[in-house]
């Protein structure tokens, strides 16, 4: 398993700044949650049925028919390679890295290599795993690959599978893609809904490749009270609506106080942005001695920054930034 | 996958009776759901972290040091076969069939044996898997058998492993088995909490198959919303004192109603009574054209009673059954 969780506990400690002192910037988690209502007893109570109205909701949002529950899209990067005899994976990197972790643990031979060479190669891999937008550098599948591959499908060409991880996808509800033979999509409630905490995603493909992660995953992947509380989230409309105007403000806002302090974004979504530096990790420094944790990424060296939560820490982004880059 | 949930809503399809009008008697949840508070806005939002207070509560609730927590018993009984090679395994008949169709399905050679000869024959298998108490009978396993057991694993004789499923076993707190070498021991907190929507439970084992166990489910295998609820569920002991004391109530007075309509229980815990029956179909299906579920075995052929929520249910039971069995 990789590393996760704790970063902020671990970087309270060792800089010795308390915990609630610090402004948290180091996921693409939104800063603006989605208010959970209070939860009705029963969903404690009784074991979770599949019957009730999460999947109806979830079709309405994703706009297709064959869709899973699942515990987070952890829970499906998890569990995609079990189902499969070893196979030729090629995954796109940098990107995030469970992907290929997880296919190299259940013993498939696994190739990263960036977009554009991924998309060109695609046709040498039984599986190709792209991130879309790509998490940390927002980069998109170009939809002329997705064109010709099922052109090249429908002659039984490589690539079998095709993953697309659009766990950062709703922010452009349009973007989403449509399931079409051998693409297997992965989307997540925890990014754009700010519910980390709820454990949810879905993926959509074709009812034989859902029958199976059903029966790797098990019944109730999914808690009751988070099956309530993301049915509702996924109805609500309005709020959506607003959220993604609002993130489409405050995202550029951020580009805009990253430039100024002469850390252009190469790329992002509206929910992070992505700066290459030569020297990200003096910067990941500097920024932690002052109480602003950040992503740091080694190879290709650079800095994600998710979205402030409000205009004082995003005022205090700025004048730090200032600070370490007179 | 076993077919799962649903079953209150089918019988009310089937019956033609609503679903607020069953009593439904067909799980072992306790009726007595321990009371979730308000959960904070960060557990919905926030990535759950290790390092919050959940172990430290469950160390002190089981008295034991190596624990794993799990999406509830059911993970745990799914990913411990992908942990083996090809094992001859043992498995009580009748009981939780969950166990038998997940080894299997991981390819083990699965034996089914009643308590006494899987006791008995222990030796000739690689894992031997125990309910204890047994749902759906009340049996519990020998002490004298773990205890043979441990001399054995000295000699490394067979069996390798010894899976212990606990999930009833909250009612008599000081019945829980310590963890010995080879022995894995699973615990719910959806029965005697009244939690089957919370999707927790327990694994203690030693700490090298608990890091196994752990890098098969992932990260995040429980929601923040469930960590914060089941922490404080585990603390609350005066809850957990008196709760015993009326769940053996119940169950008792339960018991002398079976007994008295001619159903004298062979077995059960406090959270159900386990009633063999000759014609248990006819009964279930008199009781269901009543609006009673139950639940039906029929290998040897049986009625599991869970506890009625309240007096007025209690004697709804007790007059049905005197019109079923007069």
């Amino acid at each position: 398993m990789l590393e996760h969780g704790g970063r902020l506990a671990r970087a309270a400690a060792h800089y010795g700044i308390p915990r609630d002192r610090w402004l948290d910037l180091s996921t693409g988690v939104s800063p603006h949650a989605w208010p959970v209502p209070a939860i009705p007893a029963e969903a404690w109570h009784r074991l979770p049925e599949d019957e009730d109205d999460l999947l109806d909701a979830a079709r309405a949002y994703y706009g297709c028919e064959h869709l899973l529950p699942v515990a987070g899209t952890q829970a499906a990067i998890q569990a995609l390679p079990r189902l499969r005899p070893r196979s030729r994976v090629g995954v796109l990197a940098p990107g995030y890295a469970e992907h290929a972790h997880a296919w190299r643990e259940a013993g498939h031979d696994v190739t990263l290599l960036p977009m554009e060479a991924l998309v060109a190669r695609a046709g040498e891999f039984d599986v190709v795993v792209f991130i879309s937008p790509n998490n940390p550098t927002g980069e998109r599948v170009p939809g002329a690959f997705l064109q010709h591959r099922s052109r090249a499908r429908a002659l039984e060409q490589k690539p079998d599978w095709v993953v697309v991880d659009e766990a950062f996808g709703d922010t452009r509800a349009d973007a989403f893609l449509q399931p079409r033979d051998g693409m297997i999509l992965l989307r997540s409630v925890g990014k754009f809904f700010g519910m980390a905490g709820a454990r949810a995603g879905f993926v959509a493909a074709w009812p034989g490749l859902l029958d199976a992660l059903r029966e790797q995953l098990g019944p109730w992947a999914l808690s009751g009270p988070t099956r309530y509380a993301v049915a509702r989230a996924l109805c609500d409309t309005a709020w959506q609506d607003a959220m993604r105007r609002r993130l489409k403000q405050e995202s550029t806002w951020l580009g805009s106080t990253l430039e100024r302090a002469g850390l252009k974004p190469a790329g992002g979504t509206d929910l992070f942005q992505y700066c290459p530096h030569p020297d990200a990790a003096g910067l990941f420094e500097a920024l932690a001695r002052r109480g602003v944790l950040v992503r740091l990424f080694n190879e290709p060296s650079a800095l994600r920054f998710g979205l402030p939560p409000d205009d004082v820490s995003h005022g205090h982004l700025a004048s730090v930034l200032a600070e370490i880059l007179p």
